[in-house]
């Protein structure tokens, strides 16, 4: 069987998660939207009145008769069936809890360039979006990765459940990257102050799957239509 | 066994979500946090080097060993040990997958009120708020709402994922009562498109162990300080 992914065809974006899971799982997968005709068929399956079970909104999976939306229950689904989390319940549900994490700071991370709202352009809320990116910077980023950087630090091991990576472990590295493209000054700083998260972000680079998976056209560049944009006049600290 | 739930113990925020459920399934839990020393309890699960699965935030739950966090995966926890979700694993990702776009919208409705940072008072972003109050009332309630609506329409069903309650229904009863607080002038219009969402709110308050919780002291009333926050001038439609 290969699975069906659902997402928009030209960013990363919160697609991206299930992607780098699917790549190191080896999982065959369609990516529906890239092909011709495929926006169709999602936009589809959103809107067709014959779908019990409607997403609201992409990334979703199309597993044989299964239809899953919202990152972190696809990443639920996928962690089960691939050995990308543990099966015990308490490990299982600390990987969920961490993806849950990740997920906040994705959200935050879309809105510092959408404080005022998702319909309207970038360009109508820019200076809402300048005081913004200061709480970001000076307040949310170092909470998280600090928080990363702790779970690593108490762990002790390689990777954030343990001597197995999960796919909380892929999402943290999609996390570090999307920071260091949109705020690349921020992260320069930042860095230095987390070597653990940092260290975690190498290895799961260097994994063979992952690795191929980012060089491959898979690998949809990240640009000022996704979730992290580099706005340079964002990326500024007072 | 005695849950323990930890939640900030003036305000019902996230932790309610929680609250529902632990109500609803009849289990005994305490509410740290409200008793003598318990903030301190709670201060100290966040800050402790000896926590190993550390949670970012509240709420989380103690349920013997385990230490939860993350409101989605205490009910994802809550659900499968208390029959607040459906046993086979369809069933079980799509009333996850609905929680987790409830909590989508419950990250929105703070943000109304707090667009540019959490960490900046409401008074310092008044004007802000009041632009993202009319995205938030023109465009993602009635897009949120009108997608429950939906699945209970496809569902032909009393609650969203059949007919037994899950957690997802608890949530979203809770999401009808928050919307109502915070923004009356705008759900009195809304209610009369959305009647299955407003059926399954009463049939979920009218639940003999809901209702008695609704009405006990364990329900702390809506106040400014939570999600939910009524300021009359963010409740204007143009």
């Amino acid at each position: 069987m290969r699975y069906e992914l659902y997402y928009w065809p030209s960013i990363q974006g919160r697609g991206e998660f299930v992607r780098l899971a699917l790549a190191e799982a080896g999982a065959p997968y369609v990516d529906v939207a890239r092909r011709k005709g495929g926006m169709a068929k999602l936009e589809r399956l959103l809107e067709s009145p014959r779908v019990k079970c409607p997403p609201f909104a992409p990334p979703f999976l199309k597993a044989g008769r299964l239809l899953i939306a919202q990152t972190a229950n696809i990443l639920l689904f996928l962690g089960a069936r691939h050995g990308l989390a543990p099966k015990n319940e308490a490990g299982r549900l600390w990987v969920h809890q961490l993806q849950l994490t990740i997920a906040d700071l994705v959200a935050e991370a879309h809105d510092v360039h959408h404080p005022i709202g998702s319909g309207l352009y970038y360009e109508d809320q820019k200076r809402e979006a300048k005081r913004a990116a200061e709480s970001f910077i000076a307040e949310r980023i170092p909470k998280y990765l600090g928080y990363f950087e702790t779970v690593l630090q108490r762990g002790r091991d390689s990777y954030l459940a343990g001597a197995r990576l999960s796919y909380a472990d892929l999402s943290l590295f999609q996390i570090v990257e999307g920071l260091r493209y949109a705020f690349p000054h921020t992260m320069k700083r930042r860095e230095k102050k987390i070597p653990r998260v940092m260290a975690l972000r190498n290895r799961v680079a260097a994994r063979p799957r992952v690795a191929a998976y980012l060089a491959s056209d898979g690998r949809i560049p990240f640009n000022e239509s996704g979730i992290f944009r580099h706005y340079p006049e964002l990326d500024r600290s007072r």
